[in-house]
């Protein structure tokens, strides 16, 4: 099995839009820049959903205006929808990702709709992205829990995951929105997946809200999962509980992964970097451990 | 193998110890009987050494003078020679701990000794103590590397957890002191050691300075390791590094070990209950993230 482990770095996107606060958008590129500079090769950097709803995103094209593309890396915007895809197109972004949940009542509070609505609309999505060569990667929130439903069987995920690739996703993002997942229920959800998906498209996306994210990686790399969400600083909290953890720290991530022996091509030095240039904007300190004890180490 | 994990609670003493704050001696009780009636049954009360080294462990007689023992629970004290374990005695302390190092530059450092001249101190202590029919716990610290000299290599740990039996301890406790070790680092060590000590006898102590800590844990029971150290809240520094965390927390661990299936024996919202009425003495929030998120859970 392949030593290689890809890092998608969500921080931009599903870390900022969760801070609750306006970063000036030369920050916000300054950070973008930054992170791919160490190394990161997908990087998800915005969201074209209506500003009057996620208000941090409201600059998304002007990202996008000012983004300097390095060639080979992927730039993802998310798009809710046939109008946010229009912004998105127009704005230059030719990945996209979209976000739906295998939870009905997630799906039903968060963007009131059913997953088959939402899957619907995927669709057209997905049509206009096909036929203009936009790259399309899927999103399926609420793997293990969901705060309104509880627990989420892996089987009703791989129902979610299943109609994603049949959009033509090439790769599936599997979120653990409210953090709640141990080994144990990584195993199960892998295992589950595993049997209908080649694993090398399944990507699996942590939160650190039970403290549980990097002994999660941990399990899911042993297990042969080669591809990882993670935010720079661990930025982002949890609308769904009061903590202040957020997607599971890219540095915690690739401190793991290098000490266990992959290759992420990325340097922890200058995503320590980009992420001490954001936290300046923030109104409080980064929840990454290994960022705090990089900063102070000794040896 | 057995479902049955054992957990040693350090946050009164190995915690405490590290938060550079004095705090009042009632408040340490309420913590301490709090954690006992959780289901905590091995407990480091406090450390009977020099109020001149440790002046936040001064009230190291108040704390055993007032304690209210629960049957089977083993109250422990840290030692650091004859007239700690004398002190420790006189106040109707029956079980203690003892702390060397595998780094002879760590423990040239931190108790200006050889590790050879530790143990010889030991010795003595441990000739009292069995005289006395209390029990001995070894501590071994920078198990995994020494912020002096780096690297340490199982085979130095051994040879010193080798002598900490010859002194008749019960088990020893192994620590990860600067908390930079990784699952991969572990079964290194769980291999190494396993060979030549029964595991039952060997405690897992990591830290959690570069958020590897509940992985860690995770690796180490999966690997057959059934003890280990913790503290409430996530209690602690590290005084080798400029960073907020201490002890992987209690919470922590308990979260992880019950959803993996193993029976701890304690009640992690009375472990949140008792860290919290210590927490409003502190002067920074807990660093325990199954601690903030108990309390704003929604599922």
């Amino acid at each position: 099995m392949s030593d290689r482990v890809y890092v998608t770095e969500v921080g931009p996107r599903d870390g900022l839009q969760n801070e609750n606060l306006i970063i000036p958008t030369p920050v916000k590129l300054a950070f973008i820049h930054g992170l791919v500079d160490a190394g990161i090769e997908q990087i998800e950097l915005t969201s074209f959903v209506h500003p009057r709803w996620v208000p941090t995103m409201a600059d998304a094209e002007e990202i996008f205006g000012a983004l300097e593309r390095k060639p080979g890396v992927r730039y993802l915007a998310l798009v809710p929808n046939v109008r946010g895809y229009e912004r998105a197109r127009s704005a230059g972004c030719d990945a996209v990702a979209l976000f739906t949940a295998a939870s009905e009542a997630f799906t039903r509070k968060n963007i009131n709709m059913t997953i088959a609505e939402s899957l619907e609309i995927f669709a057209a999505v997905a049509k206009r992205a096909h036929a203009d060569g936009v790259a399309v990667r899927g999103y399926v929130s609420t793997v293990y829990a969901c705060p309104f439903a509880g627990k989420i069987e892996p089987e009703a995920v791989a129902e979610v995951v299943q109609c994603l690739f049949d959009l033509g996703c090439y790769e599936v993002s599997l979120g653990d929105t409210i953090g709640v997942a141990t080994p144990a229920e990584v195993r199960r959800v892998v295992d589950v997946l595993g049997k209908r998906f080649p694993l090398d498209k399944l990507v699996m996306h942590f939160h650190d809200t039970w403290g549980m994210a990097v002994a999660n990686v941990a399990q899911s790399v042993e297990l042969g999962m080669r591809r990882f969400d993670s935010s720079a600083g661990g930025l982002g909290g949890c609308p769904y509980a009061r903590s202040a953890t957020g997607n599971v720290a890219t540095e915690d991530l690739l401190y793991l992964l290098q000490h266990l022996g992959y290759d992420t091509g990325v340097d922890i030095d200058q995503v320590v970097a980009a992420a001490e240039g954001l936290a300046r904007h923030l109104a409080h300190p980064l929840p990454s451990r290994v960022h705090k004890a990089w900063k102070g180490r000794v040896i």
